[in-house]
């Protein structure tokens, strides 16, 4: 162990351990402030300054097997970022990765956990320099771009870490075995065991949560021995090089080999992924995104454990409120709708919602008047065009315009979508939430995600039918969230069951600052595996304990 | 929890507790005793009566959904079995299977895990019958398949149980989340987390260890929620038609569905396993067999997770003995090369030898010299035909003496096989090894799988030839053991570092009564998934953690 890697490990051990509990007794716990203003007060203007001289220039990022420079990301506030980033010769880049194997599997769990930790806490120094970029790529407003690729993705990396240094530490890694013999000596066999790496571990970067999304099967891989290639999206890069560049620093610094850790940006029609992760020094895959690349990842790259995060129809269950609960509870679901501009793989799109109506202590709120209630909350929200940009951010691609205007056609318009003018990025696209009535009936329109701000209140026959449909749905289309409002506790508790079937996590009768988009890191999963959705959450054991093997070797004692 | 599943828990809870220490501590550790004497003397006798009874008849097996009855089995020692068993309308049994799996789950990791140590222990009760239905279908002799096929696999079964358990208890089922919000209230939020099982397992058996490689899968499956479809190998039905039997009686006193178990026995030509494997509700699958199959299964199976275990070139690195070991290591060799007519997946295959001679002691023997003397110790060893019997079993299929009759013309024949009359079965086919030396250069010869008592003495450079061609061979063509003879420990320190990367567990310099053949449950991993001869191993939290997925609810405290 070199001096710097002795010491990471003395610094981050109580962290360490602090996170093993974390993930037994899934209280709150969080490694990385959350809040801005748990940080130095300059940090942010510098960040901004950061970036500003960043744009149109060459990100400075050395590794080897460098062949050109690719770029291309532009800000969904309304203009090109002009960054370029090294573009790897795969052929090079890849046998240089896998010469950093050996020194990092022989550190052992502990070190690679410290240095994995060190690399989070250099990445939590870069928060507000992330943020800039995750704001910059994904369109998510300031505060939560600096939550969500901050702190957040940071407290899910540390989540990571503590499952693979858990499942590396379930055994002795050397011991005595002592078979009797009757009457005859024991046979006695000294045995060693080694985790070793499976190979060249890819992340396939999204482009909405670059990090967030991008930090379990980076830091899982990573502890677990493996060289780690991060593949960004190519509409978000710039997140991602800094954490490359973090990560490469740390491991130089720690004294392995900062090949361990590199970038692969792409031309934007180079579809590199999909190159990548046929390469048979790929062995772990970690992907984010459509449905239709996850599962050809899934069918084809056979020569690779797959972990995919996919698309579903997240979906809530409207049954009956308290009558103090209602407005809380409509203003809660209009927040949900409008976040980042619906533009999460949990935000909800499917309400399920009696025809026949919605009690609300005695009084019963007809099928139209709860969507026009919701409607109003949500007109409430984002009537103000300044809070309504801190809300919704912008829109991150074009796709999603397009889809608003198909929406438009399809069912009763409950609530039209309406253009929202950015008081500081007026170039920026900003819509606000679409929610359109559907039939039960239609299930050709709800049966599939419309990613973006578009729901539906789906009119079913009664609760019982929501609850069957919310199941039959979540199960075939899948779901990463669901939620249900009742009053009745065997309401809750059928939707309990159909959620332990159905694989989507459930929120009950969510009304404070704590959203069904929403997981926490170290207490909630992220998906299930249990439906189409994802086939792993972030982060159980499942999510690590493929990502190294037990090698063992014996010989007489 | 039904009073008899309370009942089983108290019993079994300490079993557990032991079980779950020992894969951690991974010293000797057996639950069901391996010696014949330790059991009743009568039993061998019942259990001989039953199955000469059984012969010629209809296994007795209630269960949904049959359509008609399928046999063919025929003893390797000579004769038909001529047992039927029920044909499953497929369509009629999967549903009734996943019926059980809403209670079976409410029980919980705990009722779970003793319900499956029942079954083992009322399958230790069945040793004999098992052993002779081992015998009579794998072809081992009865010595061997009464350790093999019963109490090592019930031992692995148990194993498997423990390792599910500890998965399944990683963390708390239901916490208090609270988090601070600074001068506000914290929010609190009760959290519950449920293990859901993935839908229906699959185990698909393989003809030479129906338990032990079936045990680890179905237990591992079933004690994380999943109901387990046996689908044996159609020359090897009948241990695990008991095994099916056993359990769902078990299942059944316990006040479970005993449809959780079930039997898929099938007409020689009818290829269920690939039927069954692609369809929907089966989500896992664990398989034993040949590279064709499960290859076929990674690739197209993608509904399921699948665990496989298939063929490698098993290679030992053979440099220099201590002259008080050479004859010690060539007895054991001979051994390793006869047990079983090396019809194990385990069996050593390509013998790496230096062309410049072997040091013993002072003294160099040369390649051939080496060749001669190994030949000379299976010669010993199987000299006399009744030991030769009790070593060997009988030939399991004639694809064995086909390919015996092919490594005739291969290469130089260093010792030639030869046929043994069986003293109590006069009918079995039974044949000594086959023993060539080939050039290292003959890769298409040595680097695929000869299954069977066919092995290669391979001359190379040198020992570091030999290392080399060891993790290149190994890591493209997979291999579940190997083994170095050394005097010198850099040899042996580079072969274990060869071996990390190949991902062959080890043994070094064995000459006792443990065979690099034989692995010990709860110690020693049988396989790795690191080469192509496995995507997995018996047992780690790899092999569990992804058979359940924790879904989860919650909501305002």
């Amino acid at each position: 162990m070199t001096g710097n890697a002795a010491d990471l490990v003395a610094r981050h051990r109580p962290t360490l351990d602090a996170a093993l509990a974390a993930i037994r007794t899934r209280t709150f716990f969080s490694h990385f402030p959350e809040q801005v203003k748990a940080y130095p007060p300059e940090r942010s203007a510098a960040a901004k300054s950061w970036f500003d001289a960043a744009l149109g220039g060459r990100f400075p990022l050395e590794q080897p097997g460098t062949d050109g420079e690719v770029g291309g990301e532009r800000s969904p506030y309304g203009f090109e970022l002009g960054i370029t980033y090294p573009h790897a010769d795969i052929d090079a880049l890849l046998p240089a990765m896998a010469a950093g194997i050996p020194a990092w599997q022989d550190a052992g769990a502990e070190v690679r956990a410290a240095v994995c930790t060190e690399i989070l806490t250099q990445l939590n120094e870069l928060s507000f320099e992330v943020s800039y970029a995750a704001m910059h790529t994904t369109g998510q407003a300031f505060g939560m771009a600096f939550q969500a690729a901050g702190p957040h993705a940071q407290d899910r990396g540390l989540e990571a870490v503590a499952y693979g240094y858990s499942a590396l530490s379930t055994h002795v890694s050397q011991a005595v075995w002592e078979k009797p013999q009757g009457s005859r000596p024991p046979v006695r066999l000294v045995k060693k065991w080694v985790a070793a790496p499976r190979g060249i571990a890819l992340v396939v970067g999204c482009n909405t949560f670059p990090t967030w999304n991008g930090y379990p099967g980076l830091f899982a891989s990573l502890v677990t021995g493996n060289p780690v290639l991060v593949k960004p999206h190519p509409s978000a890069i710039l997140p991602l090089a800094l954490t490359v560049r973090a990560a490469r620093r740390v491991l130089a610094q720690a004294g392995f080999d900062p090949n361990l850790v590199a970038l692969a940006a792409e031309d934007p029609h180079e579809h590199l992924a999909r190159t990548l992760a046929l390469r048979p020094e790929v062995r772990l895959i970690d992907f984010t995104g459509s449905n239709e690349f996850g599962d050809w990842l899934e069918r084809n790259a056979v020569q690779a454990q797959v972990f995919t995060e996919k698309a579903g129809v997240n979906t809530i269950v409207v049954d009956s409120f308290e009558p103090d609960q209602y407005t809380a509870a409509l203003d809660h679901l209009a927040f949900s709708l409008s976040l980042y501009t619906a533009q999460m793989c949990t935000s909800p799109q499917n309400l399920l919602v009696p025809r026949g109506g919605v009690p609300v202590g005695g009084e019963l709120k007809s099928f139209e008047q709860f969507g026009a209630d919701l409607a109003a909350a949500v007109e409430k929200l984002l009537g103000d065009d300044a809070r309504a940009a801190a809300v919704l951010g912008a829109v991150v691609n074009p796709f999603i315009v397009e889809r608003l205007a198909l929406a438009q056609g399809v069912g009763k318009t409950v609530l039209a979508s309406r253009p929202v003018r950015h008081p500081e990025f007026p170039e920026a696209t900003v819509r606000t939430p679409l929610i359109a009535a559907v039939d039960a009936a239609d299930g050709s329109v709800y049966e599939h995600e419309w990613f973006g701000p578009v729901s539906f209140l789906i009119a079913t026959d009664d609760t019982a039918h929501s609850i069957e449909l919310y199941r039959r749905t979540v199960s075939q289309h899948g779901a990463l969230t669901s939620a249900v409002y009742s009053t009745d506790e065997a309401v809750i508790a059928a939707a309990e069951e159909a959620t332990w079937q159905a694989g989507a996590n459930l929120s009950i009768n969510l009304t404070g600052p704590v959203y069904m988009n929403q997981s926490a890191g170290f207490s909630d999963y992220h998906g299930t595996g249990l439906n189409p959705a994802a086939n792993a959450t972030y982060t159980d054991h499942a999510f690590v304990a493929s990502r190294f093997r037990f090698v063992q070797s014996r010989r007489p004692a």
